[in-house]
């Protein structure tokens, strides 16, 4: 007997006979005696198609109108879902988002959950009905209605999770579980049977997009336990997202292999090396709304320096735009670009104990004769910029070098 | 300076072109100085849309569940409307239901307005906002979501109106106003500058489906200035639906010529002619879920009586097998049914102080050799039922005897 919050992506729910299969799911954990609350997305493709529908009327759609409408996606899901579960005589309800109050800031189509109340679902799961809530959704102080962007069923789900302090918080989604790299490009990689939220939230954000970032760090705050299942399989444990100091466990040092295509590479070179550069440049990028990756800028000498920053790839053509019109302005000597460049990063807490891993990276790369072009690294990882047509030998050799293909580890 | 309740229906908001449209015309009465709060209804199609995919999980949607579905289609129109607005430079809000807190019953797909809270609205409006509020929708008591049932958007108008003692409450369809009949079948028809509440009832329900009749009688209840227009013509007064006793012209005796195709009339011959006899007939009739319109029960003789009634022609078959089910139990002697016939009504106010009108009509029919069925009455309508075949002809000469194609009548 527990209280599960379980989440279905807009896969999961993409067709009336998938929402049946979901509701089988959910009535089976139900039969095994545990409370359940589901949290739900809008069938696959039903947001893009409001938001091409409200870019008919406005290019920039108003944020405000653009929630209202955007919302409605999750509201026709939790209705199906609710029938589909009274169908096969689970007694079930439905909620939006702002009827079990998740209280959001007014920041519209990005919004913060601020709190739940969740006193109508535990009336309605102590009745002995599975409650059926719309993620991604939410209402202001004001009464707007507000949505979380991309992604934010996930951050709905654990929201609700840690307000009904749940036993667990269990996100379905198209893979089993978190691979110590991408299968495709390694047919060795394994599946994770734990991991800790500071390495999925590296590797999330370094391109396993499994999870949304901001729901894995809502996890962490107020200790939910999360773990990733596959919405399509009925047998499997997923992977269990753990604390770090909760795992007893001796674990590998390197939990996983993540990498991005998506990056271009620009050098920005013979700037002059004094005080507010680096905002002279990346100001008007960030005015443009393109988000910087990595960013790096060496000691300089003879008075200049150079600087160099990654931007996702569709981004390149605008970005170079903005420099070249604030070239003269900076007073740079050459600004030297590349967009066929990827990045390799490893993750692990386990690296924080121990020394030589970013060398172990380094040598392995080079036995291969991979150049490196960029290097940054953070307390649980190593991430180095190459040449994009190297990604997939790279990626094979650290996942072998790492032991990751071993069963063992883990 | 006046304030305007508009309502629009599915086809005025059925492309993002006709939202256009739609704000357009908004924003030229707003330009004039009004304070305009419009109602609209979803995309044609939309909520059919949404019932089939309803139906794909249940053959009949739990009621509850439902309502959550098909109140999408309001929000993301009143969504869209305000983008619209925004976009030509009119400040615009949208609203649904329940954030105006359109109160109803528990009834869902069918529930009734109880309150409106009209604070912040008239907030808006001092503010010089246009408020753009979802028609057909509500909450009740408990916080579920509600609907008003079909063409509710239209009572979900009047209701505002009222709510906000509004100066009118204007009803945009794909007609430019009441005609003394339907112009595909007598091209001398005319459109009526008003109409009394009393004969848009009879007209509305015999028929001439303008307007939700619902919203008619919620219009008559809260006095509510009533007008028709076409939302595809940028002129034209429309109709205007007025109380007889603000009527001082000298009004036409009849106001206009309602027909209904949509009937099948059935006879239930010879059974005993004792009390309850009807109510056996009638009741496993209601139990099935058909609706009755005319019914008439001779003065029997020798013991027996001859019943007889309409329903509409979809429910023929249905009808008549509950009939043979119960025929052996209520003692009919013979069912006589016949599936081609047609109702013919006169509708008019004046009718009350004028006799001799029926007469008028059944001698038109009689000159043309027409046979009269069934005939009902009321204190504003005669009804008549009649062979299917001769339905067109007799409106033409009803529309003639009384008048109605001369301009200068009403």
């Amino acid at each position: 007997m527990a209280l599960i919050v379980q989440k279905y992506g807009g896969t999961s729910m993409g067709s009336p006979e998938r929402i049946k299969n979901v509701a089988r799911r959910v009535a089976k954990w139900k039969a095994q005696g545990h409370d359940v609350v589901v949290v739900v997305s809008a069938m696959s493709g039903e947001t893009n198609r409001l938001i091409a529908l409200a870019k008919e009327i406005q290019d920039q759609p108003d944020p405000r109108e653009l929630d209202v409408i955007i919302s409605t996606g999750e509201q026709v899901t939790i209705g199906l879902l609710s029938m589909a579960l009274k169908e096969i005589g689970v007694e079930a309800k439905s909620y939006c988002g702002w009827q079990v109050r998740v209280v959001t800031d007014s920041a519209f189509n990005k919004a913060r959950i601020q709190s739940i109340d969740e006193a109508a679902m535990r009336g309605d799961l102590s009745e002995g009905r599975v409650v059926v809530v719309a993620g991604f959704q939410g209402i202001d102080e004001q009464g707007n209605l507000t949505t979380l962007g991309r992604g934010g069923s996930d951050t709905s789900a654990v929201a609700l999770a840690a307000a009904l302090r749940a036993d667990e918080c269990q996100i379905y989604t198209d893979v089993d579980g978190v691979y110590t790299t991408d299968p495709r490009v390694v047919p060795e990689a394994r599946r994770l049977k734990t991991i800790t939220f500071e390495e999925m939230i590296e590797m999330a954000s370094l391109g396993s997009k499994i999870l949304q970032i901001r729901s894995v760090e809502f996890a962490g705050k107020y200790k939910v336990r999360l773990r990733v299942l596959s919405s399509f399989e009925d047998e499997g444990e997923g992977t269990l997202i753990t604390f770090e100091e909760d795992e007893n466990m001796e674990k590998a040092v390197v939990a996983g292999i993540a990498f991005d295509r998506n990056e271009a590479r620009i050098n920005v070179k013979g700037v002059p090396d004094k005080p507010g550069i680096a905002y002279q440049i990346l100001g008007p990028i960030a005015d443009a709304n393109v988000e910087v990756d990595m960013i790096i800028q060496n000691v300089g000498e003879n008075g200049t320096t150079d600087f160099s920053f990654t931007v996702p790839r569709g981004e390149f053509p605008r970005t170079m735009g903005v420099l070249r019109d604030v070239q003269t302005h900076i007073g740079a000597a050459k600004i030297d670009a590349d967009d066929k460049v990827a990045k390799v990063s490893i993750v692990g807490v386990g690296m924080r104990s121990h020394c030589g891993i970013a060398s172990t990276m380094f040598r392995t790369l080079a036995e291969e004769g991979i150049n490196i072009q960029m290097i940054s690294t953070s307390e649980i990882k190593v991430s180095v910029l190459i040449d994009e047509k190297y990604l997939e030998l790279a990626v094979r050799v650290l996942h072998k070098a790492f032991g990751l293909d071993q069963a063992i580890a883990n």
